[in-house]
């Protein structure tokens, strides 16, 4: 019996493995059936709790999409995994070490469950992005389908551009985003986020994800919009992002310092399946 | 704690709840939210167990969509309540009286697994079908966009038609299904059924669902096609038949007598769940 929980932040869905108490063995085609959300629990990915490498960690996690294939990084999945081992007993810290696929991490439990991750630090660079760029700037131009969109670049560990809106409703998410993910002017392609600023401190967000599609919530995406907002002036720290998944909260000092993410992780239920 | 059971049946999935040893009060609400992917458990259909109203059956059932709303059948539905039951050990005999909103129903564990329901006697008069033709015929015509489509048509509780084609997987069931899903032949719309028949006892069969779309697998649209096959004469019972979904065994001894449906029952796992 593989004994597993559900989680979720922001409407992303995780299945929770404790693989320090149990062994698991989950092969790539497992795994897709394990996602699959009709044949077996169903989740966006799946987090599989392991014990650390070294003793500079408490966990090493790694993360697997639906498809079954490993990917390193999650800003949902993190918080859940904080709340998770603090829930289970793994650890009684509020401030948790942890080893992934994209490097090391410090997650901190918050009064009143939510989880704050560090997401490092956004580098602004064009060749850092990947952008094709001469220079950096704090506003970017692209024409698309003859109209100029003006952006802010960033990248928090994946490569983001942000266009501010006078209403993210009205937003034309998918259209602009499928054709600027895949701009030439991103090598790497592109987290596509459209920002509304509602004052210094409120910003809602939507965000269309590289390969994706628009989510109901992208962690790395606040971040990007809030750095970017920062960087031009719009915006000051702490900001609340509103997603149409829910609201995170995003603390940065600004230039060569780690941006800061806070937002929920939720438990759904607990399972058992036989494997 | 809610305790519930994850099932599936061809694909389509349900949340099974003992509703005789625990108590469980679950509004509308609440009920879209355990069916919900993302932030509950995730199903197609909620399904309630519930002690029986008379000595006359066994049990109860309520089957609920993952809109909170309730439905009256579902042949898939059916077989995961038998298998649910017995597993449980709520029942020790192989057949389950049931009482259901569609009215009462026998169900017998087969060897294997399996599940045999009893899916009522098919009705071959147009006006029952209901269809718009002046006498019964074994197969009628339809024009569609210049082409004649030949179908056979019963009702097994829900209008069926049946066209019979060389190959299945070339059939153009979306374009003709919408079409013909609404045709003014069928006054209460109906489902579309494209079979290729393998041999006397083997067909291959999808199945446009009236105001669903084509679906992995319909246990009535099964049903249909066998029944149409039989009395065309391309078809003897029993008649296995495979469904993108999976598949199922229909046995039928012609009119006037009852189609049963066997097809596969299969827990995926079992959950607790905070209310």
């Amino acid at each position: 019996m593989l004994r597993f929980t559900k989680m979720q932040g922001l409407g992303n869905d995780f299945v929770v493995i404790d693989a320090i108490h149990q062994t698991v063995n989950l092969d790539e085609a497992a795994l897709r059936r394990l996602a699959d959300r009709h044949y077996g629990i169903g989740c966006d990915q799946i987090l599989l709790v392991e014990p650390p490498a070294s003793d500079e960690v408490d966990f090493r996690y790694r993360i697997f999409n639906a498809d079954g294939g490993e990917v390193s990084q999650c800003g949902n999945g993190a918080r859940c995994f904080a709340r998770f081992v603090r829930e289970k007993g793994l650890i009684d810290r509020d401030e948790i070490r942890v080893e992934t696929a994209a490097g090391r991490m410090v997650l901190w439990l918050e009064a009143g469950g939510e989880v704050r991750v560090e997401m490092g630090v956004p580098r602004h660079a064009p060749a850092e992005v990947p952008l094709l760029a001469d220079r950096e700037r704090s506003v970017y131009t692209v024409n698309v389908e003859g109209v100029d969109w003006q952006f802010g670049a960033v990248s928090v560990g994946n490569p983001h551009a942000v266009i501010t809106v006078a209403d993210v409703d009205e937003a034309p998410v998918a259209r602009v985003g499928t054709v600027l993910e895949r701009h030439e002017l991103f090598p790497e392609r592109a987290n596509i986020g459209f920002m509304q600023v509602l004052d210094l401190h409120h910003a809602r967000l939507r965000v269309y994800e590289r390969g994706t599609g628009e989510t109901l919530a992208c962690g790395s995406g606040a971040c990007a919009a809030a750095v970017v907002g920062i960087l031009q002036g719009t915006l000051e720290s702490p900001v609340r992002i509103d997603l149409p998944g829910g609201t995170l909260r995003i603390g940065w000092q600004g230039r060569g310092t780690p941006v800061y993410l806070s937002g929920p992780a939720v438990t759904v239920f607990e399972g058992r399946m036989a494997t």
